[in-house]
């Protein structure tokens, strides 16, 4: 049965209706049966009944395909006909990216997709514009847990927790001296901390870091912010940031024009021994020139969340004392994984009953106006 | 030469000029660099200039004896009429406690002892008082470096972070799957924050963690804070807060009330899966009890940054994933250390000065009354 592209749940029913009466009774039932299929990545973790409540308007598809070759093949078979796609975050490991290739074996039929994740950089949004594909991604839902994250990571580094952590695993407490040899920290007093990207979680880390007492706290972004949420942050150019920074906290999503943002070259303008934060995307920073600089002691320590090339890491950088490393845990939490889910289900929800997600991506914000 | 008891700087160099008229020349000039004597222990690492000032009214003299047998023997030689000790970091591993057999040896020239650190559990205040010793701690200026610690802690062990970060660093990602397989921790939204001790450092901690989003934050104190202390913490028993807390951060001191408060008995009162911070001192916590319940999962995780017996530490305890453990670095940071080191100058000077030491412990309050 093909779907009108701009069916809602009340008129589908009404299309059902029209279109069974002149059918036998067997095609009846399978035809009345019919909803608009969404295809859901396996597994919900915590939102069995967020799905259950969508079964109600929509045929729900669990994918099955144990490869990419597998999933595009069934986009010309079996999933021919979905009109949305609920993009887990497993979908990447099942089935690789939603790049341009596998974009163009997306039936015609497919009107939404809704990402479990705030950053989207897995999705080509160009080839979704052009075929006219709404994309929902899971933003503010993200910003605590991933605040959270930078903090823990911000106040590791600082202090190089890490380094007296492992000394103390390893045994060398009280060998190794004082605190197991650990070199004092730093403190936030009189050091100015930079925050590039100032979108929702770049917001909440700014309310976290607030009480530490950092003499300023400056921070770039595409634009300034109102008053009311830049508070006293201070807006300056990058290289104004790179230059003054103590501690360098990255909260931009990966796109064409954050791809190596940091590279050698930024790197030098920092100042020496500066701590670097990432809880955003590997590839913001060149992590071979992040590595060589760690080495040098130009960076004097980085509390990383996430890596170039993941899972891949290199075993160099997991090794350094200097470095706190997590793999990539900034949403890691019952509730946070739980709302994320949930938001994957509104937004289908939404699209199949309004014809529009609630949070379509800014690249594909024309989709909707 | 015995000073007078009740000295100041003043009055002594009144002291020695009377003292020195009939005497001969060759004495005058030892008489006249006499100054009150001053033990430092090494090392100091950031604060020689304060010491240096130090020096222009008193004596300095560096303790340099291997063992508390040569420390006791100095007591009653060299170091028979010291006027005040700064008790550096290392002063315990050097000589040991300040017992109630190391104070009897303490000659009577002693009025002032300044300890580089907040806690004070290795000195018998009973004892100082006894014999009319001053105690001072530094107690303000770690809060702010300690309270970093806890949050780092609290973050840490609600998010698994040590679990992921483990795993990791093993290879374990992606073969562990999705967070190289750390089970998903919490986020403080509707959970309960408990704060044992509302001193310096568990308040420091309240205004770091109030940006988190807990439900609710309560604390049991000794006594009740004014309201803008207090602010919307809520005063609540001992036994509510263990009962109804999903995370309980440590912030009191050690002494005899406080050794083992949390018992076996205590925190089977605890919620399941309860989480459990401390960067107080140890024994506050029955450390066997605290492994048990580790093991049995009635302890979620814990984040540990003091234990019963430093530096020794039960391996098992260390090596268990929902661990994450540091070697005692609650003030360890450059800032912090230097302006702990000063605040020894500072009340060793001021008892030598004008009879008080600034920061009198509470235990011997009444003898500067």
């Amino acid at each position: 049965m093909e779907l009108p592209s701009n069916f809602n749940s009340n008129k589908k029913k009404i299309y059902i209706y029209i279109y069974c009466v002149n059918i036998s009774p067997q095609s009846i039932k399978t035809e009345m049966s019919e909803k608009p299929k969404v295809l859901k990545f396996p597994p919900i973790r915590y939102a069995e009944e967020s799905w259950s409540k969508l079964s109600e308007i929509a045929e729900i598809v669990p994918v099955t395909v144990n490869s990419r070759e597998e999933f595009i093949e069934k986009l010309h078979g079996e999933y021919s006909n979905i009109v949305g796609i609920g993009r887990g975050y497993l979908a990447g490991k099942q089935v690789g990216l939603f790049d341009k290739e596998l974009i163009s074996h997306f039936p015609n039929s497919l009107k939404y997709i809704a990402h479990q994740g705030a950053g989207y950089d897995q999705i080509d949004t160009e080839a979704l514009s052009e075929r006219g594909i709404q994309l929902a991604n899971a933003p503010s839902v993200v910003d605590n847990a991933t605040a959270d994250t930078a903090l823990f990571l911000i106040l590791g580094a600082m202090r190089n927790f890490n380094y007296g952590r492992r000394n103390l695993v390893q045994g060398r407490w009280p060998t190794g001296g004082f605190a197991a040899g650990a070199p004092p920290g730093i403190t936030p007093k009189n050091k100015t901390l930079g925050i590039i990207g100032m979108g929702g979680i770049g917001r909440a880390t700014y309310e976290r870091v607030k009480p530490l007492g950092f003499e300023k706290i400056k921070y770039y972004n595409r634009s300034r912010l109102p008053k009311e949420l830049e508070q006293d942050a201070i807006y300056v150019t990058l290289e104004e940031l790179l230059k003054t920074s103590d501690v360098i906290s990255i909260h931009c999503p990966l796109n064409e024009n954050t791809r190596h943002l940091l590279n050698d070259r930024q790197i030098k303008l920092m100042k020496d021994g500066v701590i670097i934060i990432n809880t955003a995307r590997g590839a913001v920073i060149d992590e071979k020139a992040l590595l060589e600089n760690l080495k040098s002691g130009k960076i004097a320590s980085a509390g990383l969340d996430v890596f170039e090339q993941e899972p891949s890491v290199p075993k160099e950088l997991l090794n350094l004392p200097n470095v706190l490393s997590l793999p990539h845990m900034g949403t890691q939490a019952v509730q946070t994984i739980k709302e994320m889910e949930e938001y994957v289900v509104e937004n289908i929800y939404l699209g199949i009953t309004t014809g529009r997600v609630r949070n379509i991506v800014y690249e594909l914000r024309n989709l909707i106006e």
